[in-house]
Formats: C-alpha cells, structure tokens, sequence
C-alpha cells in the first residue's frame, strides 16, 4: 500500500464533511447565498471569531487570496509577502490578474517568515520612487508559512504595526491558519484580528474538506462590494449552500482544530523520527504539517522505491544531499508514520 | 408544502450525482487534475461528442463562459450575443473582467434568438469603424435561450456561416444545453460542433449536480493555454476529481438527458394546462424548462397566496397582466405540476 | 483647393499653441510636471474654473475619458451613457479595459443626449438585478454631444440629481467642451461643477492644440492617486511641460473661447445657408460646429466631386436622401463657408 | 547657471525637431496616422533597420514597453528582465496593467545585464512548476541597461538563442537605444533583429525629441492588431503626424546617431576626468550617456552647493561613500563638463 505524503490535497474530504454535504441535500433551498446554511455560516464564524465578521465562501485558495488582495489593492499597488509565496510562485499570476495589475514585491526570508524591517525598508523606496514606483498597498502572510514555519503572534503584531503606520491592508493567506492556530494554541481572534489582520483567506480544503475556503473580513467595511467581485469572478456559486455546508462543519464542535492538530502531531512524529539519523536534517522547524528534509540521495531513492509518495524540492546549497517534502494531513495514520520512520531507520548508512 | 418554480438552481443534487462523490472519496487521489477521474471524464465526453474534444471542468456557469469566451476574445474584442444574454445582465461584468475589457454587444430580439443578419450588420459597423471600435471576434449563443427557447440546428448552423466568414470564434452558453438537446433529439455531436460551435459552456449544476460545470473544446487547439488560465482565474480546484466525478456521472448513462427530459415534460404539461385558460397567455415558445407566461394580476396574487414560489419578470407592453416565469428541474414532480395547474383552474376568472 | 469638413482633428495646431511650445522649449526643465508651466496649469484652471480643480493633462481624449472613468468606476460597475457615445463606439474598448472591466450601459437618444429617467430606469433594473448585474457606478455625458447638440445647464442638473441620489459619478466628456461653453454662454463653472460635474475631460486638441487634453477634477479628493493611475498607463510625460503649456496658452487670453466660438459660427452659417434649400435637411440642431445633414444623394456626390471633404454617416429612416456630417473648427473660413453654400445653391435640383 | 546631470529627460527638444514639428503644421492632413508623414516614416525606419518593419509611434516610454509585452504576453505569463529594470521598478506597474496580469521576474545583475543561464534556470524553474507558474513568454532587455552599460551583440545573440529554444518573444527596451548604438558602432540591424530582437522600444525623447517613442516589430506578423491594442490604450493621437514628424526626423540625417554619439562623449570625458581622482570610483562601465559614481560625501554636497544638478542614487557596500547618476544629453555641452571636472578636481581632498 502506498504512503502518501505528497500534498494534503490529496485526501479524500473527512466524514463529518461528507455528512454535512447530504444533511444540505434533501431539499429547495433558494440560490446565491439566500440559504440558511450561508446564513447559519456568518453566525458560525463570527462566534469562532468572537466578533461580528464577515465571510465569503469560495472554491478554492487561489481565489480566496486573489480576491481578498483585490479588495485593498488597487492596480497600481503593491503587496509585500515573502518572495516564494503561494501568491507569487503558485497562483498563474492570479493577484496580478484580479488586481488588474498589481504587483506582488518579494521579500527573502529563510525560514518563510518575512520581518517588519524588510516591510519598512520596501516602503520606504516605493516613497522616494513615487508616482514611478507601484504604491505600497498591502501585506500578505501566510500562516503557516510556506516554510511550515509558525508566525508567532508578537511577529504578526509586530508587522501589523508597520502596516498600519503606512496604511497597508493586511492578508493572511491561511491556507493552513488551522494548522497554524494548533500550533499556537490561541483562540482564532487571537491569532487574527486581535494581532491586525484585516482580512484572512481560511483554508479548509487541505484539512478536511471537500472544496472550500473562505474570505473572512475582520472589519466589516472592508468588505464592501467583495459580493459583486466574486460574483465577477464566477466564484459565487449558484447552489451556495454546498460550500457553506462544508465551511459550517469545519467550523463546529472544532473539527478544524481537531484535523489540524492530528496533522501536525503526526508531523511532530515524523520529525522526531528522523532528526536524529544520520545525514538527515530537518531544514526548517516543524510548527505545523510539512517537514522540509534534507536526506541522502540514496535514502531518498530507498525511500520512493518503497512507494513512500512525497515531492523532492528544490533547495540550494545542500551539496550531495537531497531536500524532500513531507506532508501529513488529518488523514495521515501513526501507521503510516511509523512505516517511514522504520524506512529510514532502517537505512544503512543512516544508523 | 411550498412548490418551487423559481428556479433549477434552488434544487438539491441528484442521488446519482451524490453517489459519485462518495464513490470518489474513498481513497488519495492526485490532486489539480491528474486523478483518473478526471482522464476517464476526457475519454467519456469524447464518446459523448463524437470526437476527440477537451473538456475543463469549473464550478459556475459564469466561470465557464467568461474563461471560455477569454480564450476566443482579445481585450479589444466584440462578442455578438442577444441583449438580454446572461453574459450580459447577469454574470456582473465577468466576460470584460476576464478578457481584459472586451464588449459584449448586445442584439435585439423578442424570442431570445439572435439572427444572422444581425451579426452580419453588427460586423460591417465595426468593420466600418475600424481601429476605432473593438474588433469583431466571436457570437455567443445561449442554447436553449434566455426565453426559454431553443435555436434549430439550421439556425446555429447560420450563425456559424456568418462567424466562420468573418473569422469569428462561436460559443455557446449552454447552462440549460442538455434541455436543449432534449428538445431538439439529435446527438451532442449534431448539436454543437457540427453545427460550427467552437466552444461549449456545458451546464450540469442546474440539471442535477451539486456544483459543476464544464467547459468543452471541440478544436483541441483552441484549448492552448487554457489550464494556465483557469489556474489564474482561481478555477483549477486541488481536488478536481470532485468536479470531474460530478461530470462523469452527468454524462453516463443518459443521466443528463434523462434528468433534462423530464424537466422538459414538466414544463411542456405545465403549458398545456396554462395556455387555454381564459386571460393566461405563453409569451414564449416553451422548449425547454421554462415557461414565461401572462397572467391576471389577481391570479398571480392568488397563486403566491398558496404558496406556489416563482419570480415576476419584467416583461413591457402586457397592460393590466403580469408576466411570471415558471421553472422547472429534474426534481419536479407531476403532482407539483397538477397542483399548479389545478390552482389556475380553479381561479373564478380564468374558467 | 480643397474645402476640408471631416473632422476638427485633421487641423494643424493654432499659432498660439505653437508659439507656447516654443515658449516651452527655451532651457531645461524638471521632468514628470515638476516644472514650473505644470504649476502654471493648476493655478490658471483653478481660475478658469472658480475653484481649486486638480489637472491632469493626457495626449489624448480616450486616454482623458478612460482615466477619468476608471477612477470613478470599479471593475464591477455601470457607467449609463449614450448608446453611440464615444466612450462606447469610437475607444475600441478603453474604458473596459482601463476600468478592468467595468460596463458602459448605452441609452438611446435621438439628439444624442439622455434623460434623467433614463438613467433612473436602469439603475432600479440593476438594483433589483443585485449582485448578479454591474453596480451602478457613473454618469458620462458627452458634451458638446455625438449629435452635434448642446445639454442645458438644467438637464446637466436633472442627471446630476439622479447621479447623486444613486451615489454616481459624473463624469462629462468634453472633447468639444469649449464649443458648448460657447453655445452655453455661461462661465465654465456654470457649465460643470455648479451643474455637478464630478470629472471633467477637458479636450483642446480639435480646437487648436496639437496634442492636448485634460481631466479636471472639481472635487480635488476624487483625485486621489490619480496621478499613478496615469502613470502606469503610460501617460505621464518625462517632458510634461509640453503638454502643459499647450493648456496654459489654450486656457490664456479666451484662446479656447475664441477658437470655438468662431468654429461655431462657421457651423450656423453653414446650417443657415443649407437648411432652406430643396431636399435638404437639418438632422440635428447645429449648437456647436458639427452639422449632420440629409441630401438628396446627386448633391451629395456633386459635393464631393467638387473636392469638398466630409463624411457620410450612417443614418436610418432616410429613404433615397444621404446623411452627411460637416465638420467645423478654428481654421474654417468664411471662404469654406461660402464656397460650400455656393455649391450646394447652385446644384439644378436644390433650387 | 546651473548645469543639468539629472536626467536626458529635462532637456529641450532639438532644432531639427522643433523644425519638423512646425513643417507639419501647415495644412489639414488626415488623422489617425492616414497623413503622409507617417506612411513616410513606415518607409524610413523600414530603410534604417534595413528591412521591413512596422512602426507605431506612442508618446511616452512606459507606453511602448508596456504595448510592446502585451502584444507577446498573455495575462498568464512571465517576462524576464534585470531586476531594478525599468519594467519593475518605474512604470508603476504598466506592464502588469496592459497584459492583465502577466509578472515581469526580475534576475539580479550588478552591471544590468542579465544572462542567458539565467533565464533558463528561471524557465526550468516554470516548467517544473506547470500550470501553477506563470508560463515562460517574453524576456526584455534593457539596452542601453539601466546602469549605463551596454549589451555585446553576442549577449543579445546568446539571450535570443536561450528565448528561441523556449518560444519566448524577445524585446528590447530602448529607451536609450541610440546611445547604445552609437557605442556599439555598428548598424540598427545588427544590433536588433539581426541578434533575434523581435519588437523594439526606439526612444526619442530622452535624445532631443519633445516626446516621441516608437514601438518597432522586426516580424511584421507579430505586429497583428496591435494597432487596436494602442488605440484601447489611449496611445493613438488624432493628428498622429505630430508624433510622426518628429521620429521621421530623428531617423533621417544620422540625427539619432548624431545626438547619442554627442551625449556619449560627454559621458566619456566626465569619466576621464572624474575616475582618477582620490576617493572617486566608477561604478559601472560608462558605456553609453549614463555615469554611475561613488565619491567622498564632502565632495557629493559640494557639488550640489555649486549648483550641479544630479541624483544621489541608492547603492549599497560603499561605506562612507556616496553614488551619484550623471546624465548626459545631447545638450550637454563640453563647457559642463569641463566645469564639473573642474569643481571636482579642485576638490581638496580629491587631489
């Protein structure tokens, strides 16, 4: 049998979803968001929330941010994130095309984590470049970071703070804000609006989900005719209750953080496992569900000749060493830990 | 019990639409579209059109025409289409949003239906014109039509002489298409690309699935490109094999014709018991599932006093009658349909 | 010799003009309007226009209406104008693609000029369309309009009054202001702001300039970031003294007055001496210097043979007459006038 | 009197400019480009790069780039360029806004020029990303680069071999192409087309036109539409022959050649004299009319404090020292030079 740790997105949706999905099904329910479960929905998460929020559904992640930076970015602004952001590498251009034009500005961080200096220091040369340059417009994190890393709260305050000084709106693309939440063990508020975050793209599908995010606004004017943005963009769904279903579900009796914390155990688990072997390194903390890895080529090939699924991933400076991913999701077993720890342990040159 | 003529969207998903999804959950499965379902989905719609065509799954209707017409129109381009088209008064600008600006010019016409000539005269304006007006580059047809209407095969075939001869790529909107191949009861093939269609927006959310769309190429190098720019669109979905195992199910086993045919029938039954009553007149020839029909305003009144649910439309020039539309799905019953019919009847002024 | 009435835009620039571009090119000036004629601007059209305006001068007048609009209209809004403006036949998709996506909504008008109720029509239809139909976002009145005809400062109020109750802007294209000023014969405050003109696009390059527009913004907050706007469109010139100082010289000493003004005489006389002769008739009233004229088709080519330029224009309903449109400007003379009348009295069947 | 090193952009327009300006000025011609003035320049510049080309004059720079890349990229793609190119950092995001989303990836280079493995390893890195990456689609060259230097014809042939291999369109920024060319000593053809360049940027403003840029194909196919590309944009000026007169005679007489060739021996000799002198480096090679220069801050501000004008420029490791941009024109006489030569050499500290 094989072991997949290529991606979260490869699990199949977890029963309480697939529940919730037939619960909204036995009958009329009116189109466009009129329905009770989209209703229910906003109650929901301003409850989680512990304010009266704002929230949109949509199908996928790339939507979610691309829409999201639409609404505090103008064409002709910028977005400072990290420089190997899902928004800049992995989105076909999706924050340039919904903004009609804006430009996402990377920043280089090793851990994935971009620091409020580097923030200062951008906007600072957008200002002596004026009408020339791309006006400073927003900042947009992900939490957890591309790095598998964990944004601490004082970190987010801390560019937060910058933000605010220089009139940037404020992203979180939280395509894994559950795991990252886990990881914290904060109360969502906490981790969000409490720390500055105008708005956050909540990702559900890698953790447990069928197809669903959601654009959450923090502070309700910001949301403005966001309604008639993603009807725009063809991201408003005519039988909306199906994803409102899977977002309610996700939402109650903290399936979310259940998922996330049993993904980010079993990551702990599977760090613990191979830190410790010879010629293997865990090339970035593990705060959440992805271990980055650097192996011997050999155990590499050891280990997908096995059928252990994962990606290898480019990563410079590593010499004859190799770098993998490694992503656990709430469906990720101790079996299927255990399996690949005793791979690897079980490596020769390793022990 | 509330009667629903509002709308085929306000609908559950059919049990076999239902049953796919779980049937496609049971396992990992590779995600954005490299799933077997989602290659057997290639294979199946290639069967079901008689010839090798690609086929892109999306959620929305507006999705799958603003991607679809943004692969045949530049930023300074014309779509001919009628002037009440979905594309036009109902999808929030989506078409000029995803092509970058192209205009949607809008024709005249009482049944729904565009005519050649108009197309013809509308091309040798811009033609005219020159650099100065946006460049003709493709005809949008709704099949079957915002009235409720279905264009002859003779009729599309027209259509596509005119855009052939100018160079003009031909779309079709077919969110209700399967009723529309019900009604006219001739292949797929026969109804699209033999006829001179280029590109297909197939419908199936209104007709039984939960959410899913499809946009289909018959000119396989039309579809150059078209990945990268559903991907920037935010419309390539992680775990695509849940569009495509909805598409799959839809198009096996007549599942789409028979759900349409039925819809079909009911709206046909519903006509036949309106159009003799004394003051209730069709406004449009019923051929699909929908039905617009004028009535005394207290009959209206009366029929939404017993809860029979369904929209007012504007509709000019009736004087003291109100125009309504009737819409029905694969999930309306004949007992829906006679209780509808039996409340008209039974209205004093109509017998 | 040649009589040319095509068009206003196929004369050379005034001498004023030139000699303020000459003016212009005595020593090194900053660039990008640090200069100090760009300061000039300001305040001279502060003046001109009563108030504090902020002015931003363009090359041309669909890049003026273009940016004008995109800052008044999202990329999911309405702009309700005439149906054959120039913004929506004669820009091959500019304000689309400017405001990045936004719909012009064309109302028919037999003169060229629409009505309050118009508008007030369409922006219940989109309000009862809600999110699914372009929000209701601006105004745009041509002004001299595409007829020929010159809005009343009352019916500039009336549309002002439905702008504002709506929370739309109104924009004014003003390619031909200075004509309608002329015909106006009121201040040009009259004629914009106290009529609640939000935008003003201000042309000089068919009254004189060589290459010259503006927008003019009454309300200086509507400005906001307008100029990285035209930046990153590419219409800021490095050696923006130059477009500066045409407006200097063309807002100096009623230059632009005078020129129109003289151009709308020339138009009079030319409507005077063809609107009594046999045959011929007036289409539109002649209120600034466009004249659009019904002829018998034999007089038509008698006028072209005789080497007098002008367009045939597409006009409907005419039977065996032609319609023709005449073009006057600052550099149409009494003998162009006369030579035009001449032929058209002395043609056998006019008499 | 002060003497201008800010930019070649505060300069005056040159006689021979300011003669053709008026020469065309003399009587009606047609507009929108059908005058004879720019069927001539067609003929010119297809004589200059010795082959047929097409030509589309614009007004400012940012405009022909930004034209230029959405004529060869699709919203969905990526163009590689220097990272502090013009492209990124000071067209306030044109690029982005004209081809509706396409992202320019900037590679570093300390001397401006980026190399061919370069942009493969950034295309091996698309390709192996897919659908989720923008898809590899132009590289823009900056020539004469934004730090003064300038492209080898073999550089250029090589970045055209690596953009050939993977289907990309090569275009040339040449803001200051004639500098580059008067360097390079040989002829337009060689050093564009001839190398693989396919659309041209030609600059004139910036080497004595008043605003006159012109966006060249070599491949005239790859010109389709594009005419409707610059009218959608607000760059097709009514009297084109303005525009048109002053590129007709920067291409004739050698003026171009003449103007660059001036403007780089001014530069030429600032850096003789300046790059002996204790304390003061070049930064760069001073290939075309561009000095980058570190000094002693003391001599920096006495420079400014005897009236010469110039930029202090960010640049980072030079501790105590301070870089400057000079810039020469073709108004920068030998007196300037000299005298700044002057200043500088009697500096105490420098001598």
């Amino acid at each position: 049998m094989k072991r997949n740790f290529n991606s979260d997105n490869v699990t199949p949706a977890c029963a309480p979803i697939m529940a919730a999905l037939q619960a909204a099904n036995e009958e009329p329910m009116p189109s466009y968001g009129a329905d009770p479960l989209t209703q229910r929905l906003q109650a929901k998460a301003s409850e989680v929330f512990e304010r009266e929020v704002v929230v949109f559904p949509v199908a996928t992640g790339t939507a979610a941010n691309a829409l999201a930076l639409a609404q505090l970015v103008p064409s002709y602004g910028a977005v400072y994130c990290y420089e190997a952001a899902h928004i800049v590498t992995d989105e076909c251009g999706a924050p340039e095309f919904f903004t009609g034009g804006a430009k996402p500005i990377g920043l280089a961080a090793a851990d994935g984590m971009i620091l409020p200096e580097q923030i200062e220091k951008a906007v600072a040369f957008a200002q002596e470049m004026g009408v020339h340059h791309v006006k400073p417009a927003a900042v947009s994190l992900t939490q957890a970071s591309e790095c598998g890393t964990v944004y601490t709260l004082a970190h987010v305050k801390a560019i937060a703070g910058v933000a605010k000084r220089h009139g940037l709106g404020l992203h979180m693309d939280g395509a894994r804000f559950a795991n990252a939440l886990a990881h914290l063990d904060c109360s969502a508020a906490d981790a969000t609006w409490r720390c500055g975050v105008d708005v956050l793209s909540l990702g559900a599908t890698k953790n447990g989900a069928l197809c669903a995010e959601a654009v959450v606004f923090f502070d309700t004017k910001r949301a403005e005719d966001f309604a008639r943005r993603r009807k725009q963009a063809g991201h408003l769904w005519s039988k909306m209750r199906f994803l409102s279903a899977q977002l309610l579900a996700y939402l109650s009796d903290d399936l979310w953080l259940k998922n996330a914390s049993h993904a980010n155990a079993m990551a702990a688990a599977l760090a613990h496992a191979l830190q410790d072997l010879k010629g293997v390194r865990l090339l970035q903390s593990v705060d959440a569900n992805e271990l980055f890895v650097a192996m011997p080529k050999a155990l590499v090939a050891a280990l997908e000749a096995a059928d252990f699924q994962f990606y290898r991933w480019p990563y410079p400076g590593l010499g004859d060493a190799v770098a993998i991913r490694l992503v656990t999701s709430y469906a990720t077993t101790a079996s299927d830990v255990e399996a690949l720890a005793a791979a690897a342990q079980s490596f020769p040159a390793c022990s």
